[in-house]
């Protein structure tokens, strides 16, 4: 049958998602917890292969098994012999079709943004601090112009390969609570890196080296040195995945 | 001079805050810079001595010296010279007889509870996980009974050597957001583990293995067995203090 894991971590300690010889991943040391509790070797298939340090509520993975122990039994299984920085929130069968990246979705992000004299050292993990004081509201009006079809190519680090950088945004929100800025990003599929790049954008607009209106200007440019740089991994979470046919 | 400090700290790495021999303390770091900066020996006085793995947004200490170093200075200083799980938030002079334990002084502390099916790994390190359902109403109704002033012996762990276990609990609130629950207690000062006490004691509450109303006969009963478990130090914040005489 074919297993459908989803993933939360703290990224901090890991290089990323995907397996890499040498290094410590979320993939690999799921891989292994998978192939001690079942005794098979096993192939995930990743729906998001988030970067170094980036952390997940939801990341999503399906893998196939022989083993008789029940899909939705597998988690608890399964998080015994995984670190604390790994759960596995949920597990469940799907079809044997069902890929996690050819079946169209919707992916939402989160972006956080501590914003204050002093960073608060509990906090240092999964939030990007950032002293300068930044305008909120002009963040807000700039992400307004993110929402929606574009060749997002401004928004793609240079080095990704791609047949096209066109992704539709269906939402981006900027949202206050006391000291912490949560950017917001829901959307179709997005390129490499594109969710920092945006969240650098749109602090420069916090900031007012650019204007939320250059935001237009930005994406009609497609080229990646008009927009801001690319904010930390640190203050990325991918929140979930859902997916439109969920086939199960 | 006597500068008085407010600093805040990840204390999952720390064996609490004073000093002890061979232990990574939060007092024992911030001396080893403070004495590295100003290149004289210094005695910090702290408010409150958290526990090993208690974490704080504003606890509070002062020493004395003869820097020329301005006083609000010294709080940049010093950051460069600590860990990123330690961050001084403040730094000012107070008068040479300010003492932060003999000032009486208001403190308010946070039990964070993570209260679903599964951990989330990012919260792990500030949160307690509980997986049993909690009712939320029934712990806002225990945490009625603990305002006002009371012989708290019932809620204090019992090799405290104290003169007298009577306190005052100004307030103490039960809040929930989504899965976490937060109990905030604020009071003019707290026994040997109180607030974790408290905290122990309404989870038994919010599983229904006591009743609101046996709070009352808890406190009336002065014994520490009548009360709930110590809960895990992890989950436990000092959020700040606020001296009644600031004398600055």
């Amino acid at each position: 049958m074919r297993v459908l894991l989803r993933v939360a971590y703290d990224g901090t300690e890991y290089c990323g998602w995907q397996i890499q010889p040498g290094q410590k991943t979320i993939e690999g040391t799921l891989k292994d917890a998978l192939i001690a509790l079942l005794g098979e070797t096993v192939e995930l298939i990743g729906a998001s292969r988030t970067d170094t340090g980036v952390h997940s509520l939801g990341n999503v993975a399906v893998f196939d098994t022989n083993t008789r122990i029940p899909a939705e039994k597998i988690c608890y299984a399964l998080n015994q012999r995984l670190p604390e920085d790994i759960v596995v929130q949920e597990s469940k069968e799907v079809s044997a079709d069902f890929h996690p990246r050819h079946c169209s979705s919707t992916k939402t992000y989160e972006y956080r943004i501590l914003n204050r004299k002093f960073p608060i050292p509990t906090l240092r993990r999964d939030t990007y601090f950032y002293y300068r004081r930044l305008d909120v509201a002009a963040m807000q009006k700039a992400a307004a112009y993110l929402v929606g079809t574009h060749d997002f190519a401004s928004f793609c680090s240079v080095n990704a390969q791609v047949q096209t950088t066109v992704r539709t945004v269906y939402d981006c929100q900027v949202e206050q609570k006391d000291d912490l800025i949560t950017v917001r990003v829901t959307g179709a599929g997005f390129l490499y890196n594109m969710v920092r790049i945006i969240a650098g954008t749109l602090i420069q607009v916090g900031v007012g080296a650019m204007q939320p209106e250059d935001i237009r200007a930005i994406i009609e440019g497609c080229d990646r040195t008009l927009a801001g740089p690319t904010a930390p991994a640190c203050g990325l979470t991918m929140i979930g995945i859902t997916f439109d046919e969920e086939k199960y």
